[in-house]
This record gives structure tokens, sequence and C-alpha cells, in this order.
């Protein structure tokens, strides 16, 4: 998985196939909300990634409040949006499921 | 434990009990930022957090990036800080050593 930034086409295409996630704003990254029943479904869903992240060694900037979770990805070494963040954003959809 | 407001005196004692822990700008609530070796230790000092939270049914708002943690505490039924933000809190300084 190549850690380039992605822009232009690239970019819209992958954002494209993520539903929910947008570019954040003053930030070369993406972002999504996500709403729980409750803080043990949230935790559960921060959870499920916290692990996925730490095995890919890429992690979210994340924030939460009771059944709201917020996250935002980048690739600090890219300072950008790479491969790892739409993959990373792939498994995240999927652990709120 | 009461859920009513802390001020005055009461909230000067009960914050001069805790290290670190500071009011919040534009908020009624307190914050405390940690840093821990790695995403490894912060994960594990916020899932002991989060378990005793939920027992205690009092949850922080918080954010992490990797090894960095920042915290914030309010009652949000009583409007500020309570004392169930101080106990909160002082079971988050235990947890963080």
């Amino acid at each position: 998985m190549t850690t380039t930034k992605l822009s232009g086409k690239a970019r819209a295409d992958a954002l494209a196939d993520l539903a929910g996630w947008a570019e954040a704003s003053g930030r070369d990254a993406i972002h999504k909300s996500f709403k729980f029943a409750d803080f043990n479904q949230a935790w559960g869903f921060m959870t499920r990634v916290a692990l996925a992240a730490e095995k890919a060694d890429h992690h979210p900037e994340w924030s939460n409040v009771y059944n709201r979770v917020e996250i935002l990805l980048s690739t600090h070494d890219a300072g950008g949006v790479t491969e790892k963040d739409i993959a990373l954003a792939k498994f995240i959809d999927q652990a709120a499921t």
C-alpha cells in the first residue's frame, strides 16, 4: 500500500466509494461522524477500530462524547490523505455496522 | 454523591486536590492532557477509564491522537462540574500512572 498523497481523480474516486466521509475543513484529511445507541456501542466500535489501527500502525484522530464518535483520518508522513486512510475508513465503516 | 454544581470554595478545594486539571475555557468543565509512550499505552488507559465511566454512568468527553489523550469532564444534567467529575478525575489520574 503506497503512502503517496492522493489528489485529483484518484482522491475523488476513493472518496466516492466511502459513504459519509467528507474532506475536513482546514486540513488535508477526511472525516466522518458516527452515532450509536449508547456508550457501550460506541466504545465497542472504537475498540474494534483501535485494534485494526494498531495492527496497521496507522491511527485515527478521534473524539468521543457518550454515543458519538468523530473520526479524522490523515497520513502525517505524507501530509495528506493516502491509501492507508482509505483502507482504514473502509474498515471503520464495516466496524460501525 | 450529589450532582450539585460545584462553585466557590468547594470547587477550588476540589481542584486543588487534582494535579494538572484546570478549568476549561468557554465551558463549565475541567480538562487535562495526557501523553503516553505510544498508542498501546494510551488505549490501555482509555479502556480503564471507559469501564469506570460506564460503571458510574458518567462519561468523559475525550479525544485521542496516537499517544495523546485530552479529557474534559462536566456533568451535563447539572450544567457544570460536580462531585461526579471530581471522582472520575481522581480515577483517571490513578489509571494514568
